[in-house]
């Protein structure tokens, strides 16, 4: 067993639907090859705006699909962030969007969270001082890093605030439909009926990340000027993975194979449960997520030099710090279970615990 | 016969190679779908970027594969633009740089042009007043809009002064392999050696634009800071379409595709050639580019409303002031050729002849 990769928030390779995607994609293009083939609107292909407008009840105008939807969270910032805007976001939140605020000079206030997702009274604390923020970004479901989910109770207060404070809430949600067990809550753009919510999804986690097939919804007018941005950016997207991925939906492929890759989840996610469980010190604490790739685990202890003496021990996850525009995050760890199997799961954790001050001792072998 | 598009600088349909392009995204997707599929380097699909690095003959770590090459430009502006930055551009040119630029807030300096290309004695005065520009941006090639060719006295004497000054030159040859007569010119990245030099191409020209595939050839230092720039956008970009190509360059589609694209080229361009000569009124010139898409037609006065009247009659074009950053090409217009058939060539000519004044009567159909 080489290098167990906790810091991968990927899906194992069996979970890339290959042979079926390679037929897909010879499909499309033969079959709308002058469309494919050519430039066309920013905006995305004309037949999976139509399909993704659908299924959240919107304007095709309203979606804008993009290469992953990190580019599309590039647009939007660039569009409503400049120097010294103020920005809200979980604290822990995905580090690739605080790495692209900082660079274009935003006011980062982070709004703390416990396992009901991000905290109300921090929130509306943050709304009543300072300056309008430019947007709230919330991955509401089995966030990254930290695996949470935000209460249905708080998803309807996050709603009601957005409208009386005409505050845009930028809902990400791309592991929700990953979901392997428990109830799916409402979004909070379904909450709120999307005047003043942005719901941001791909098809990374559900299909293939390499397809590299993102989505905003958005309010018409800011849908607008996100696809004048991709225009004068690339022109257009690249449809052939866009019509791959809707001839793949097309085939009622979805959602056999997300019940497929939720199966190979559960069974990561267990093992790596199942893991802590056995071999975590005292004091340590984790998420319990019901779907999505994280677990998200606090020590009792500053974690200092622990990411060198893991990787030399053959495991690697993310530093819980790298989530945090404050210096939080010093006693945590953001564990990926999606990309290993779960047989490395369970050694990797064993691993783990063996360099932490207090763990038991390996149980000996049987 | 609709309304003929000299506006739409693209591929016609029949250019597309759409059966060969379905097969080579299945069996690429087939062949290395882990890879195809999944997250990767920022800089591009491995095996596509090696075969560029070999055609230049640079190691593939300065070669950065973007969706289409205009992506790459945001990055490199992005990167090297700030807001007064004085930015050397032939007059006319590329509006969507102009546009990009203008946006960053750079000081653009046009440099007029003659059938030779950017006027030398130009660029030296550029370079010898004012503060040190960023970069110069030439399509030395088949230049879009103008069509014309910078000579290859003029390119030995760019790659000199960008050695002198220190200056970035950035050379983008979309159309460079779409000649269809005369002998290829060296690169101002070959003659000077690829210090000074950054290259910029793309497979839209010689595969199809919707494939979205371009990329730049640039100094190390330069390509690892544009790469990181790629990946804090969007991850990686989309391999399945890079995959594609490259695999249509391995099953060597690529020349006999060029050769047939080629065809179909002149012979657009052989008949707007032939209808200008028939139908526009003294004093009218007209570029005579060896390839590409495009002819730059100079009027013997301004342009006024004759887009509009244009458009009423049947016929589009984009007037050559939309290719000036200062107020220029007011008696101008951009001609391209690529997308509409002969034959609706030479109505089109034709239709736009008689709205000219002084334009000779149409000849009595025969």
């Amino acid at each position: 067993m080489g290098v167990v990769s906790f810091a991968r928030g990927v899906p194992a390779p069996e979970c890339l639907p290959v042979s079926e995607l390679a037929d897909c994609a010879r499909a499309a293009i033969e079959a709308d090859g002058t469309s494919v083939l050519s430039y066309g609107p920013g905006g995305g292909y004309a037949p999976l705006r139509a399909w993704i407008a659908e299924r959240h009840g919107v304007e095709p105008s309203r979606v804008v699909i993009t290469s992953g939807s990190l580019q599309g969270f590039v647009f939007l910032a660039e569009q409503l962030v400049h120097k010294g805007s103020r920005v809200l976001v979980e604290a822990p939140t995905y580090d690739r969007p605080l790495k692209i605020l900082t660079r274009l000079g935003a006011d980062i206030v982070g709004l703390p969270m416990d396992d009901d997702g991000l905290s109300i009274g921090a929130l509306e604390r943050a709304l009543a001082e300072g300056e309008k923020p430019a947007f709230l970004y919330t991955i509401a479901t089995f966030q990254n890093p930290s695996g949470r989910t935000l209460s249905e109770e708080r998803r309807v207060r996050v709603a009601e605030l957005a409208r009386e404070h005409d505050l845009l809430v930028l809902e990400d949600d791309p592991y929700g439909l990953v979901r392997y067990e428990g109830t799916a809550l409402p979004t909070i753009f379904e909450l709120e009926g999307g005047t003043n919510v942005a719901y941001a999804s791909s098809f990374s986690k559900t299909i293939a990340p390499g397809v590299r097939v993102g989505y905003f919804v958005l309010p018409p007018a800011l849908a607008a000027q996100i696809e004048a941005l991709a225009v004068s950016t690339y022109i257009s997207p690249p449809f052939m993975t866009q019509a791959t991925v809707h001839e793949f939906l097309r085939r009622g492929n979805f959602e056999p194979n997300l019940e497929r890759v939720s199966g190979l989840l559960k069974a990561r996610r267990d093992a790596m449960l199942d893991a802590l469980e056995r071999h975590m010190p005292d004091g340590a604490r984790w998420s319990r997520p019901e779907g999505g790739y994280f677990i998200w685990l606090d020590l009792p202890e500053e974690t200092g030099d622990l990411l060198a003496r893991a990787e030399e021990a053959g495991v690697t996850f993310v530093k819980g710090t790298d989530f945090f525009a404050d210096g939080g995050g010093t006693k945590s760890l953001r564990l990926a279970f999606s990309f290993v199997s779960p047989d490395e799961i369970a050694a990797g954790v064993e691993k783990l615990a063996r360099l932490l001050h207090g763990a038991p001792s390996p149980a000996p072998a049987l």
